[in-house]
C-alpha cells in the first residue's frame, strides 16, 4: 500500500475543506500515475485511521471522487480507481518545471527590451526618491475618488451598469471627458471621439495595433518615449529617426523622410518631450500640421502631462489645430491626478475609436466601470478642475525650488533648462560622466535614482536623466539634493 | 477685420478661466488659416469691446499668446501674428471629418467580427435581464473591497507602492493569489507563477500573443468562446476546430490533428466549456494529460467560473495535473467576486510570467496597485473564502429554481442539462426556431435577453443560448421565465 499518510498531507489550517484537500490529494495521486486506473483505495475506515481523520471526512472525499468519475464503488469488493482512465507513468508533479511547449523562448522577441533598467521599487531601504516625473501621491484625490465610488455603487442604476460595460468606457465618464479635454485643450470634440482606456500607454497600444503591420515605418525621435519605441517595435514596425533638439522634433527631417519613403505612421510629443521636456515651437507646430494635411500622415500624439504647465498656459496640442482627422490624442488621468486606479484616453475620428473599442475587448474586454463612474462625478462637479489647479500652484514651487538649488550645488556638474511644465528636469552630465556609479552611489546614501539606461534611445548622444521633483515636498528637495551632491562627489 | 464677436466664443460656465478660452480661441483661428501670419489682432481695448469683456481679460491672453510665440508686440504698432508662422489656407476646424490617413479601413481585420452582436446594454426599458451569466452584483463584495482600498491608502507604505508598481502586479496579491489558487485548485505554485491582469481576458491575450506567430495553428472546439477566437485570429492564428460534445473537447480527435499537422497551441476550457457548460470526463482528462506531455503541447486552459460548482466539490484544473509546464492556466476574480473592477490571473512557469509580465507593459504598463493591494487583504482575512462559500450556496438554489421553471414552463421547447456548475444553462431550441425574434419579442415585454449571435460557433448546429440564473432573485427568476414563456408563445 502507498504510504498515504506522508503523501496526503492535510493542512487544518487552511481555507478548504478537509475532504476537499483529500480528494484533490488523491487525484492528483492518480494524475502522477502513482495510483494506477483499476488500483484498490483503502477502505474509508482504513484511511481515516492512517490519516488520522474522522471516517465521515474519508467518506465525504470518496463521494467527491465518485461523482467526478475517478473512482468507483463495487459493491462487498471496495472503493477502485476508475478502470477506464489511461495508464501514467509516474512523474513528479512539476508545474513549471517540465520540458515547456515554449521554453527557451515564446517565439517573442525581447531583444530590444534588453537595454531595459528593473522597474524602481521603493523599499525601505530608500528615504527618498527622485522619481521620473510623476506627481505626489499624497496630494491625489484619491479619497474623493472612493468616496464617490461608494456615492455610486450604492445608486439604482448601478446594478445594471455593471454588468453590462461597454469596451469604449462609460457613457458618463466619456462625456465628462469631452467637455473637458474640449475645455482645457482646445479641442472641439464629442464623446464619439473619446475612448477610455488604462492609461496613455493602453491609448498608444491600441492607436499604434490598428495602424502598424509587420514591416511598415513609423517615424520617432532621437531621444524618444522608451515604452514607445519599444510598443511599435513589438507590434513589427521598422523605427525611423529624427532628430529631436531645443525646439522639439525637426520638422524638416520629418518632411524629408516622408518624401523619401512611405510611412505609416508618425509619433511626436510636443507638449513636453519624453525624455527632455523640451516643447515643440509655434513655427514648427504650424509646419508640422501643414505636413500632416499634406501628406495625410497619421499621427500618435502623446501629450502625458499636458495637465502641469507654469509658465504660461499649456500649449494647445496639434490635435486641437487643423489636422484632417489625422492626429490621434493620448493621454492620462492617472498621472494627472497621482492615481494608483489608471485610466486613461484616446481622442479619435469616431471611426477609429469604434475599430479601437473592438479591438480593446480582445485585450480586457473593457475598463472598470465602477471607478469610469466615480470619476466622471468628479470632472462634473469641478473637484479634477480644483485638483489640479492646487497642484499646478504647488508643482510650480517645488520646480523653482528645485532648480534653484540643482544650480546652486550642482551647477558645475549638471546641465539643464529650467521646464515651462511638467514634472521633471532633463538634467544632462558630462560625456564620460557615469549616471549608474551616481545612481548606485546615492542609493547607498539612502537617496533612490534612475540610472539612465531607460533614456538611452539608440543614436542619441543625450547622457541624461530625467529628475522629477513634483513627488518632493521642498524640505524633501533640499535633503535629495544635497544627498545626490554627496553621491556625485564620493 | 475678422468677426471676432462671433469667432471667439465664451463660455462663462465653461472651467477654463475666459483669457485662456479667448487665447485658444485665437491660436485656432491663425492654426485654421483665418488670421495669417504678419497679420495685426485688433488692440486689446477693441478686442475687449468686441467680446464685451474686461480689458484686463484680453491683456492676459495676448501675454499668453506672446509667451507661446503665436504673436509679437511691435512698440507703437500693434499686436500682430508671428510673421515666422507658415502661411495656411482656411480650412474649417474638422477634427474626425477630415480625409483620415486611416480613413476606409486602418488595416486592422475586423471581417470575423461581423457576427458580433451589439453588446447588452440594460436601459429602463427593460425589467429584468437574463445575462450570460454572471454572478449578483448586489451580492457583490464592493463595500467590503472600498473600506479595504481606504484603508490600504492611508498606510504609510503605500505612497511608495503607489508610484512604482510592477507589471506583473504587487507583490501581495501575487503572494495571497498563489496561496488561495493553490488551496481552491491543486496547484502547487508559488508567487512567481502568478500574473495579476486586467481579467481573464487580459491573461488569455497575452498568453496568446506570446505564443502566436502569423499562420500558427490553434487547436479550438466547436463550439468556443467566441473572444478566444476573435483573439487568436486577431493574432494571425489558423484555427483548427475539433468537436466538443456531452464529455467535453473530443480529445481523440485533438491527437488526430496533433499528428496530422504541426500546432503551435491548445486552447480549452474544461470545467465548464463556453458556451454549452459541458464538463470534460476524467477520462478524457487524463488523456489529455498525457497528450500534452508526450506532444510537448502548449495549452491555454480557461477557467473562467472554476468558483461555482454545486454538484460535487469543483473539478481539478488540468493545470494541477502532471503537465510539464505546458499549461497556462487563465480565471478571473471578477466574475467570482460580480465586481465591477477587473482583476485576473494569469499562472504559468516563472519564465513565461516574466516574459508576459514584460509584454503587458507594452499593454498598460500595470495594474492599479490599489485595488491589488486591496484585494490582497480581503483574500488573506478570509473574506473572500467567506464570500464565495455563501454566494455557491445562493447560486445553487437559484440554479434549481430556475432549471425546475424552465422545465415546467418551457420543457416542450427547451432542451437542456441542468449544469454541475457555474452561472448559466446551455438551452437549445430545435433547429428552426428564431432565437432572435425570441430575443426581440422579449424585448417588449420588458426582459433582456441575447439572441443567440455570440455563441455561432462555424461549422456548429448548435441553435442555443446561454441563460444565466445567477444574477436573479427567484422572485425575478419567475418573473422572468413567465416573460420568457410568453415571448415564446407569441
Amino acid at each position: 500500500m502507498l504510504p498515504y499518510a506522508t503523501l496526503v498531507q492535510i493542512d487544518r489550517n487552511a481555507p478548504l475543506p478537509v475532504y476537499k484537500q483529500v480528494a484533490h490529494r488523491l487525484v492528483s495521486l492518480i494524475q502522477e500515475g502513482r495510483i494506477q486506473p483499476g488500483a484498490f483505495l483503502p477502505g474509508t475506515r482504513e484511511l481515516a485511521a492512517l490519516l488520522t481523520l474522522h471516517r465521515k471526512t474519508v467518506v465525504a472525499a470518496y463521494e467527491e471522487l465518485e461523482r467526478q468519475d475517478w473512482i468507483r464503488t463495487i459493491p462487498r469488493k471496495g472503493v477502485l480507481v476508475s478502470p477506464d482512465l489511461p495508464e501514467v507513468k509516474p512523474r513528479t508533479f512539476q508545474p513549471g518545471k517540465g520540458t515547456g511547449a515554449y521554453k527557451g523562448g515564446t517565439g517573442f522577441d525581447f531583444t530590444h527590451q534588453e537595454t531595459q533598467p528593473p522597474p524602481l521599487i521603493a523599499s525601505p531601504r530608500f528615504r527618498l526618491v527622485i522619481n521620473d516625473g510623476f506627481p505626489d501621491v499624497r496630494e491625489s484625490p484619491l479619497a474623493l475618488l472612493l468616496r464617490e465610488c461608494r456615492r455610486v455603487s450604492q445608486t439604482r442604476a448601478y446594478a445594471h451598469r455593471l454588468m453590462y460595460g461597454r469596451p469604449s468606457g462609460t457613457d458618463h465618464l466619456r462625456e465628462a471627458l469631452a467637455t473637458h479635454l474640449s475645455a482645457s485643450r482646445g479641442l472641439a470634440i464629442g464623446p464619439e471621439n473619446v475612448l477610455v482606456t488604462r492609461g496613455a500607454q493602453m491609448s498608444i497600444y491600441l492607436a499604434a495595433a490598428l495602424l502598424i503591420r509587420p514591416g511598415d515605418k513609423v517615424i520617432v525621435g532621437t531621444t524618444n518615449y522608451h515604452y514607445a519605441d519599444l510598443c511599435f517595435e513589438q507590434l513589427g514596425a521598422q523605427l525611423v529617426r529624427v532628430p529631436v533638439d531645443e525646439q522639439g522634433i525637426d520638422v524638416q527631417a520629418v518632411a524629408a523622410v516622408c518624401k523619401r519613403t512611405r510611412i505609416r505612421m508618425l509619433y511626436v510629443v510636443p507638449h513636453h518631450h519624453h525624455p527632455t521636456t523640451v516643447t515643440l515651437s509655434a513655427e514648427r507646430r504650424m509646419h508640422l500640421l501643414e505636413l500632416i494635411r499634406d501628406q495625410n500622415l497619421a499621427v500618435i500624439e502623446d501629450d502625458y502631462d499636458y495637465d502641469f504647465h507654469y509658465a504660461s498656459g499649456p500649449i494647445l496640442p496639434l490635435a486641437s489645430g487643423d489636422h484632417g482627422g489625422n492626429v490621434l490624442y493620448t493621454g492620462s488621468m492617472t498621472k494627472s491626478l497621482a492615481l494608483s486606479i489608471r485610466i486613461g484616453f484616446l481622442v479619435a475620428p469616431a471611426v477609429f475609436v469604434e475599430e479601437a473599442a473592438r479591438f480593446r475587448r480582445l485585450l480586457d474586454l473593457r475598463g472598470d466601470n465602477l471607478v469610469e463612474e466615480a470619476l466622471a462625478g468628479l470632472i462634473d462637479n469641478g473637484d479634477i478642475d480644483r485638483h489640479l489647479k492646487k497642484t499646478n500652484k504647488l508643482f510650480k514651487e517645488r520646480r523653482d525650488v528645485f532648480c534653484d538649488l540643482l544650480t546652486g550645488q550642482l551647477g558645475g556638474l549638471v546641465d539643464f533648462k529650467k521646464p515651462d511644465g511638467g514634472m521633471a528636469v532633463w538634467a544632462r552630465f558630462p560625456k564620460r560622466f557615469s549616471i549608474p556609479r551616481l545612481s548606485a552611489r546615492a542609493g547607498e546614501l539612502g537617496l533612490l535614482i534612475g540610472d539612465g539606461s531607460a533614456y538611452r534611445t539608440v543614436g542619441s548622444a543625450e547622457n541624461g536623466i530625467r529628475m522629477g521633483f513634483a513627488s518632493l515636498t521642498t524640505t524633501e528637495i533640499r535633503e535629495a539634493i544635497r544627498l545626490l551632491k554627496r553621491a556625485a562627489e564620493a
